[in-house]
């Protein structure tokens, strides 16, 4: 910086400073005021709020928060996919549930299988490749799949109030973070592009990996047929902690998944900020909470609103939702 | 940048840059060019071996590459450490092996229980104790232990070359980690302070970390008597993709379980960078390589000469070794 005068000299016009507002897409009110009041507070140096740039951690859930998780988790519509291209390769499948109800489009059969049923088809869809070329299978699957009720490519269907809140938080010295019930593998390959969030502050579900050197003599990284570690509910706390090795200051969810991270966001010293995105616009999004199958808002509301954390209502507080709204 | 007048004009003079060796203690000759015209190939905007910023990511393994680790790993002091005050509330240990051997200081009879018999030893000092209190622990053992030779704190047995390593490759623009077969919450504590490696980047071995909400409603993250993951060996890969989900450009390691980090850090494509510091200097630090208990270095010497990584010889490539010689 060259300007060395100070305005306070006179010598010099105060420069013009555009008081352009950070969270356009949210409308102005108490949900919106919190945020701002929030980082304002921490980021006031000698104030008694103030908090170090290296401390200001932010903890991000993706299904529901970042982006649409309705009717079913897009990790889900990905895996369902797999099965159908894969299943040429697996003659058993036509007679093995809950593989034979997913390619007959049966959702109740599948979802009679319950949650080991559904480990076991992530676990054989999400395995036998490298890293690499899952990766690659990722990326082509998100650059073609469709939204069935929005008719495009999920990655459309990101939250834009939600994109602004990060760019914010980033340009007030946060550094953001996605921890999320989903996989790391199935996130990373896309995450820095959507949201400005890369690799190595990406947290989440993974399975696991086995390093192997291959007959041309390559090293590679083989996913195996094997959950490692769930990064949802009691796992959140134990992602940060493992992957990030602080608490955040902020965290912000949307499911009774995300009450510890935001039990455990709220128990440490100082400034706190918790929040819960509310789905209530079935109009332009989705409309769910106590009764979802996916992203059920049932204990961490209860625990919400007894604690006075920010519930963000979709329907009143968000101006826009996604950015083709534009 | 105000100065878009090119010097090339004739109208500027070339403003007078400093020319600051940014490696002081590092000996010129090969090692030494060889890291610097690296940094320089990478960073050149424009030149065939151009990697963009958020692609600078650089992997150090800690034991004998940034600290010392003879006569024991540093972490395994602290563990005999933990015995010998535990010992009090276990008074089984009095008889039980490898715990009997620790406390009489039988370091053959240590020895003799074998990998098992230390990760036991490890399991049960490591745990039944909140993540915040254990690096409390630990924070206080670093100020007051002694390295036995050196007669200081731990702390003071960082490699001063290495230190302006992570200084000069941070101010290129790289993400430097730690990725160690130690123990994450052994690091952390300390790493920033130290190296100036924030908790989030920092990779290691863990335990199994478990959410409880404790009699007073506060959340607690309790360490488990349970090995979770080795970050070592093929480990090493495992846990970069795990933690960081890219490949390092640049890795730097000093033994056998840096092999298969180096080796998928060779793997990637466009320019690389590995580096194997050698200790020669039983002067000054200590001499070992291919018979070592700690620190081996056999299949990776081989491999390393064969392969033309850069080997760092402490004695002749190092000025300094350790901060306290200045």
């Amino acid at each position: 910086m060259l300007s060395a005068r100070s305005p306070a000299t006179g010598l010099l016009p105060l420069p013009a400073v555009a008081q352009t507002d950070p969270l356009p897409s949210w409308n102005d009110g108490a949900k919106k005021s919190a945020i701002l009041d929030f980082v304002k507070r921490v980021t006031a140096d000698g104030g008694s709020d103030f908090v170090p740039v290296p401390q200001r951690i932010a903890a991000f859930d993706n299904d529901g928060t970042l982006w649409c998780e309705q009717p079913i988790y897009i990790q889900g519509a990905f895996t369902f996919d797999r099965v159908k291209m894969m299943a040429s390769q697996h003659p058993d499948w036509k007679t093995r549930q809950p593989f034979a109800a997913i390619l007959t489009g049966d959702m109740k059969a599948v979802a009679a299988s319950g949650e080991k049923g559904l480990m076991e088809v992530v676990e054989a869809t999400h395995s036998g490749m490298t890293v690499a070329d899952f990766s690659k299978t990722v990326a082509e699957w998100m650059a073609t799949a469709q939204h069935p009720r929005f008719k495009r490519p999920y990655i459309d269907l990101i939250y834009q109030p939600m994109l602004e809140l990060l760019t914010y938080l980033r340009a007030n010295g946060f550094k953001t973070f996605i921890v999320s019930g989903g996989g790391i593998d199935f996130m990373r390959p896309w995450t820095e592009k959507v949201y400005g969030i890369p690799p190595e502050q990406v947290v989440g579900s993974s399975g696991v990996t086995k390093f192997q050197i291959a007959a041309d003599g390559k090293p590679h990284l083989l996913k195996e047929p094997k959950i490692d570690f769930i990064d949802d509910g009691p796992g959140k706390p134990v992602g940060i902690n493992r992957f990030i090795g602080r608490r955040p200051i902020l965290a912000f969810g949307n499911s009774d998944g995300d009450q510890q991270m935001l039990q455990w966001t709220a128990a440490g010293d100082g400034a706190r900020f918790m929040g819960i995105v509310h789905h209530t616009d079935a109009e332009r999004e989705y409309a769910y909470d106590r009764q979802s199958q996916f992203g059920k808002l049932d204990k961490a509301w209860d625990e919400a609103t007894k604690r006075g954390w920010t519930i963000v209502d979709m329907k009143t507080d968000w101006k826009t939702i996604f950015p083709f709204e534009h």
